[in-house]
């Protein structure tokens, strides 16, 4: 039989206690979300709905084509130049998702002949994207700028420096500044995939680079999702507009694909303008990650101390992770588990997202519900 | 300057002649549409902007997460279920993008020690799987299954064979039921991407696949797009259970991707079920190209004929292609242009669809003027 070997890796991923289900969920699941990347609440807000749902009535329920054929409405150039402006960048070109947008930048900014500087514990598009273009790569240590500094030392031509904002798993933030540094000295561009950070760092969620005073910056590219803070669903990269064109021009994850639904489109310009008019939201998101992790911590959990808006607690086992999270859904909790093999370092966690919307009770009980759950 | 030698690749483009550009069209376009995906006609139906706006109504803006963690609700199921149903495989799974669930389809069935063998004209997510997998790759000349039975014959262990079932660029279908033999005579898995087929091939637009006799085959995997003939945003895997529970498992693009938005699920379902209900649109899309060939044909235009719904025109050279292309838009006719580098055979022509809704006189009309415009 063909595929009679998948029945084998089946078979041993059981054994391991290592299978994967998907768990359908209702519209009005009673659970309280701590596992969803909804950072700012924004995801259920009606105005971002009614963006979804009036671009579609508009607009059809896709875009039709390719960016480059049918598949651009002025609306996607609306929510692009709102997009730039925000974030602080010249210009602006969204994806169907993140994972289009990490592998058309990686792809397009390491072509043949350069050097592509990655850091060890980088998402998984990002790691695609290095594995798709045509430069070679070098991995470094995590968050390690004299590492960067000793790899761009490698190489002669044009290198890029790619690394997450603030890193999924355990939530902590990239050095970005040391990061620019040590591109800077060696004129190598740099790469930052600011998915966990939009909407939450920065003035008013303008980002991680913006915090970080790189935003509009001549040698800096940035990736971002429109699926976490902006409740919707796409990608998009910001950097100066000749890189922009470049990638219009070369991005096969762009060129080859169909154009981002108008939907998804207008959910995220709904959710933009929302943040612009409710700035609060990013700070309400880090305060909540804050008590968070000062409430975990005094309850005697290994947290790690946030940098953005994920909390990540460690668990003893893989075994343990995966009970602590099931005991806590059977409390009426639902949070995050990584384990291996998707996470890089092989440490075991639930995780814990900060969404800025929960209450005071909310968080009492998401503590509570953990602390009593503990393996 | 750390991108410098972007603006040096912008210079070559200008100098060649072949700086692409976006081009935002208005809601109220007013130009005969030849150039879309959509071929049923179906992305700008009420009931499929109705379910895009009633699925994002219900269950937000976006999916929130990873299909593994919240990114999975009950809407994504029913898809699913319907989808599987529809084109007469076992189980289904959506992803954000074509790209995305070819490149999934691709890595997970072409894993280490195993053989792929690739059509060379197949489409750039295909190749970009290839590239990703970590099996071996074979390239053979496109169309030809005694180049993949040979291929087949080099290795020993798990080979998969993949291929377009309708080539975008000149519309020509790929032998199915040969390749399924060739398959067999070796045990090898056969992966198709029904991009192209799905809603206009095969009893009420089942697909390419079910009209070769290979839907629900325990070694056949299809893989298509809700963004043609659905008329939405997203991809597909269909095929044995066994397979996609070993996708939700292994595929990168998958796990690491947020779920598609639900309102590009509300959609995709909405148009399927519109096609179960109207199966008429699938065979009058493969007549209107039929209509369109022998009309083109008549008028001394060099046109290959359409086993689906597009229908290519050769033109003499990227140069006249281009400017055929806006003549054609000047006069009121959006056509696709398709000319190096994103031909692999070097050969530029205009791409015509065929969409089920054109009526008799936007037909007569769009091949005047084609005819009139023509180098």
């Amino acid at each position: 039989m063909a595929f009679g070997w998948i029945e084998e890796q089946a078979e041993q991923r059981r054994r391991a206690g290592l299978v994967r289900t998907l768990r359908p969920r209702p519209a009005d699941s009673p659970l309280l979300d701590l596992a969803s990347n909804d950072y700012l609440g924004l995801a259920h807000h009606p105005e971002v709905a009614e963006g979804a749902a009036g671009a579609a009535r508009i607009w059809g329920g896709g875009s039709t084509g390719s960016r480059l054929v049918t598949g651009t409405t002025e609306l996607h150039t609306e929510l692009e130049r709102e997009l730039a402006g925000f974030c602080g960048f010249e210009a602006a070109l969204v994806f169907s998702s993140g994972y289009a947008a990490n592998l058309a930048a990686v792809t397009v900014l390491g072509p043949h002949g350069s050097l592509i500087v990655s850091d060890a514990l980088n998402h998984a598009s990002l790691i695609d994207g290095c594995r798709l273009a045509r430069g070679a790569t070098q991995v470094v240590g995590h968050a390690d700028p004299d590492g960067v500094r000793k790899a761009l030392g490698t190489h002669e031509g044009p290198a890029v420096v790619v690394s997450d904002t603030v890193f999924s798993v355990d939530g902590d933030a990239a050095p970005l500044a040391a990061l620019a540094e040590a591109c800077r000295e060696r004129g190598a561009g740099l790469l930052v995939d600011d998915a966990h950070g939009l909407g939450v760092l920065g003035d008013g969620g303008r980002g991680a680079p913006y915090a970080a005073g790189l935003a509009g910056a001549d040698d800096v590219v940035v990736t971002a999702t429109l699926s976490k803070s902006l409740g919707s669903q796409g990608g998009v990269v910001l950097g100066p507009a000749g890189v922009i064109d470049h990638l219009v021009n070369a991005a096969r994850t762009f060129i080859f694909d169909t154009g981002l639904a108008p939907a998804a489109a207008g959910a995220a310009l709904a959710a933009l303008r929302l943040l612009r008019r409710e700035p609060a939201r990013a700070a309400r998101a880090r305060e909540v990650a804050a008590e968070l992790h000062a409430r975990l911590t005094a309850a005697g959990l290994e947290a790690v101390r946030p940098d953005a808006a994920v909390v990540s607690v460690r668990a003893p086992s893989p075994e343990q992770a995966v009970r602590w999270a099931a005991d806590c859904r059977t409390a009426g909790l639902a949070v995050g588990c990584f384990r291996p093999p998707s996470v890089p370092d092989g440490i075991s966690r639930l995780r814990l997202t900060a969404r800025a919307d929960l209450s005071g009770a909310e968080i009492e009980r998401a503590v509570r519900v953990i602390g009593e759950t503990r393996p």
